[in-house]
C-alpha cells in the first residue's frame, strides 16, 4: 500500500512564502510612502496583481454592469483609533484588488498557520466581483477626529410616511456591497474581509440578494422583480456618462473634497407583501406600476423602450397612465428632474413568524450625487405611489463612497490621508 | 401622439381561455378518473405539458444531478379534510409539470383577475428546475385520517450531543424541495406552489441555499463548502444505480407499500463557526477533514478520487488520517457500510444578534432508504468526529418523499389514494 508522505502535498509549502498580514504588511514602507505602489513592487512576479477596476476616478460596483447576485455587510468599528481604521481600509484595498482578480485574498501560508484565504472561492474564477466601499454617518462623530470631515448631505434619512424600520439592519460606521455572478463568489468576499477586519469592525447586518432587479447599461436584459414586472427599464444607464456626470457622481459642489468622484449610497431594505400583490387584478397591477406585466411596455405603448406618455388620454379623457402609477411618480417629470442609479436585489429571509408570510422583497439600492435625490423621489413615492400600500420599508442606511482608489493610495485614502 | 387603446396589449386576453384553478381542475372528471390525463388532455395543443421528469418509478430532485442553488419550504396544513389534501397535491403536480417545462405554473387568464402566475421567473426558462414533495411525521396524525399509513420509520429523529434545534425551522406537514441553476427560478416554483396552498397550508419554514455542497453524478465538478474543502467527493453517484437501490430507495422492505420507489429526506441546518475554523492552522483543518484542501486528495493520496487508505500510518506509526477525521468517522467503514444521498447547499441568514458573526452555514440534505442511515451516521459524528466543535445543528426534519407520479396519478397519489 502507498503511504506518501504528507510533506509531499503541494498544498503545503515550508518555503518562505509572500505573505498578507496586516501587521506585515503596515510594518514596511508601504503606508509611510503614502500608498500600495511599495507593497505591490515587492511582490514575486507571481504575485502581481493584475489592474482590476478598484483603481480609478471611481469605484467599481457603481457603473459596472449590474451583476446577478449581492451579498451587502455594514460594519461598526470597534477600533478605537484612526490608525487601526486607515490600517484596514490599505489591507481591504489590497484584498479587494486581489479578490476581484479572482485570487485568493492572500498568498499561500505555512501549513501550521490558518490559510490567508478561506478557500470557498477556490476555482471559481473572478465572476465580475465588485467590491464597492462607504462610510456611514456615524464614523463621522468624535471616535477618530472625523466629524469636521463629515459631508453635510451625509446624514439619516428622514422618517418617511409608512416606514418600519429595523435599526439592527440599518446603518453602520462602513459598508461593503460584494457584486458577483456567482453568490458563492460575493459571500467569499464580504467573508474574508470581515476576517481581514477582526479587532477593528464587527459585523453589523448582512444582507443577501438573490437576483437583480435593475439594468445597468442599456444591453443588459430588463430583469423582472418579485412583483413579476420589468424593473429598472428607464434607469440611469453607464453607457450615458453626462447623466452619471449629472446624477451619480459627487462633483465640486460637496463641501468635503475628499468625496469628489465619489457617489451616496442608499439601502432600504423593501419587504413586499406577495400574496396581496399576488392577488391583485392584473389590471390593477398594470395601473399600480404603469406598465403591461408581460412586455414591459408602458401603458401609452407596445414595446418595452416605448416612451411613457404621461398626458396622454383614453376615450373618456381619463389619463392611461394613472395619476398614481408607480412610473409616473418615481420618474423625472413628478420629481423636478431628479434621476437615480438603482442598483437593488431580491431577497428572502425566509418566514416571518408573526404572520406566515415570506419576509422577501426588494433590497433597494441606489446611487446618486446627494442623498437629497432619494429624499425628494421617496417623499413623493411615500404619499402618491399606488405601489406603497403593497411595500413596507425595514431598513434605511445612507453610505458615502469614496472615490476609486487613487495612484498611491487606497480605498478612503482620500478621507483618511486629506 | 399615438394612444394605442389598452385592449390591444397582448397581455390582455380577453377570449375564453384555459385556466388552472384548483376548483375549476377538480370540479371535472380528472381526479374522479383518478388522475391527470384527462385534465391534460382537455387542454388545448398549446397548452400541452411535455414529459418532465417527475413522472417514472422516482421523485425528480433525488438523483438528478445537484443543480446550483435551493430554496426549502415546510408547510402545515391548515384544512380540515383529506380532500383538500388531495386537490392540493394534484394542483402542486400540474403546477410542477408546468414549472419544470419553463411554463408559468398556469396558463394566462383575463386581465380583470389576477394571474395564474407570478410572473418573475417569465423568460427565465426552466433553469433545471425540480420540485421534490415530501410527507412529515405529523401529517399522519389523527387529522386526516392517516394515521395507519405513517411508515414505522418516518418519526423525530433522536437528540445528537451538540443539538441546539429551532423548532421554528424544524419539521412540519409538507415539505418542497426546489433546485434549480437559477435562484429565481427556484424561489418562483416555491413562492407559486405556497399561493396554490392558500387556504389548505400555511409556510412553516423556508431556507434558501446558494451554492450546492454535494455532486451527485460522477461527472460533476466537486464543489467547495463554507469550510474551504471540496465536499461530497464520495458521495453516492446516481449513475452508480446499484446503489441508490441500495441506499436511497425505498423497497419491498417498508411497512408502507405506498412509500416504495420513494426516499427518506433528511434536513439539518448546521450552523458553521467561521471565524474559529478561519483560525484553525491548514494542517490542523487537514487533519480534522482528512483530506487536502487545495486538491481534495485524501491525507494517503495525492489527488481527489485516490483512495481514502484508513489503515496508513506515517513514519511513527500514527495513522495518517487520524482517528476523529470526518472522511473516517463519516465514512462507510465505521458505519457498519451506511451511506447516505448528500444534497446539501451552504446557506447565509446574516449576523448573528447575539454574537455578531455571520450566522452562515450548511443546509445538509440527506436521501435514504431509511433514516436510521442517518442517525447512525449522525451517532458517530456527533461524538467522534474531530469537525463536531465548529458545528451546531440548528434544525432538523425528516420527510417520506414518496415515488414519482405513476401512470394517471399525482404526487402523493399511492398515499392518499391507496
Amino acid at each position: 500500500m502507498t503511504t506518501p508522505d504528507r510533506r509531499d502535498d503541494p498544498d503545503r509549502r515550508d518555503d518562505a512564502v509572500v505573505r498578507l498580514s496586516r501587521r506585515q504588511l503596515l510594518a514596511g514602507s508601504a503606508l509611510a510612502a503614502g500608498g500600495l505602489v511599495a507593497v505591490a513592487a515587492a511582490s514575486s512576479p507571481a504575485e502581481a496583481i493584475p489592474a482590476v477596476p478598484i483603481r480609478g476616478p471611481h469605484q467599481a460596483g457603481i457603473a459596472t454592469p449590474a451583476q446577478d447576485r449581492l451579498v451587502f455587510a455594514a460594519f461598526d468599528v470597534t477600533a478605537t483609533t484612526l490608525d487601526a481604521l486607515r490600517e484596514l481600509c490599505v489591507a481591504w484595498t489590497l484584498a479587494a484588488e486581489r479578490l476581484a482578480a479572482g485570487q485568493p485574498v492572500g498568498p499561500p501560508l505555512n501549513a501550521w498557520e490558518p490559510p490567508s484565504d478561506t478557500g470557498e472561492a477556490d476555482g471559481l474564477g473572478p465572476s465580475g466581483l465588485t467590491i464597492t466601499v462607504g462610510f456611514g454617518e456615524s464614523l463621522f462623530d468624535d471616535r477618530f477626529g472625523l466629524a469636521r470631515r463629515r459631508p453635510g448631505a451625509l446624514a439619516a434619512l428622514p422618517a418617511f410616511p409608512g416606514d418600519d424600520l429595523d435599526p439592527a439592519r440599518s446603518g453602520g460606521d462602513l459598508c461593503v456591497q460584494a457584486c458577483a455572478d456567482d453568490e458563492q463568489v460575493a459571500f467569499h468576499a464580504v467573508r474574508n474581509l470581515a476576517r481581514l477586519g477582526i479587532g477593528t469592525v464587527a459585523l453589523r447586518w448582512l444582507q443577501v440578494g438573490f437576483s437583480r432587479t435593475s439594468s445597468t447599461t442599456s444591453d443588459q436584459v430588463t430583469p423582472r422583480n418579485l412583483l413579476g414586472f420589468k424593473d429598472g427599464t428607464d434607469n440611469l444607464k453607464a453607457d450615458d456618462p453626462g447623466a452619471f456626470d449629472r446624477f451619480v457622481w459627487v462633483g465640486d459642489e460637496t463641501d468635503q473634497p475628499w468625496l469628489r468622484g465619489g457617489s451616496y449610497l442608499v439601502a432600504r431594505r423593501i419587504r413586499t407583501h406577495l400574496e396581496e400583490w399576488a392577488a391583485t387584478p392584473l389590471e390593477a397591477q398594470q395601473d399600480v406600476i404603469g406598465r403591461f406585466k408581460g412586455s414591459g411596455a408602458p401603458l401609452t405603448g407596445r414595446s418595452e423602450h416605448d416612451p411613457v406618455e404621461l398626458t396622454a388620454t383614453g376615450p373618456r379623457g381619463v389619463p392611461i397612465i394613472p395619476l398614481d402609477a408607480h412610473v409616473r411618480v418615481a420618474g423625472p417629470s413628478e420629481n423636478a428632474g431628479t434621476r437615480l442609479l438603482r442598483r437593488g436585489y431580491s431577497f428572502a429571509d425566509g418566514v416571518d413568524p408573526r404572520t406566515l408570510e415570506l419576509d422577501a422583497g426588494l433590497f433597494f439600492i441606489c446611487f446618486q450625487r446627494d442623498p437629497g435625490q432619494f429624499v425628494r423621489v421617496q417623499s413623493n413615492l411615500a404619499i402618491n405611489d399606488a405601489l406603497r400600500t403593497y411595500l413596507t420599508h425595514t431598513s434605511s442606511s445612507v453610505f458615502a463612497c469614496p472615490p476609486g482608489v487613487p495612484p498611491g493610495g487606497y480605498l478612503g485614502s482620500t478621507l483618511f490621508d486629506a
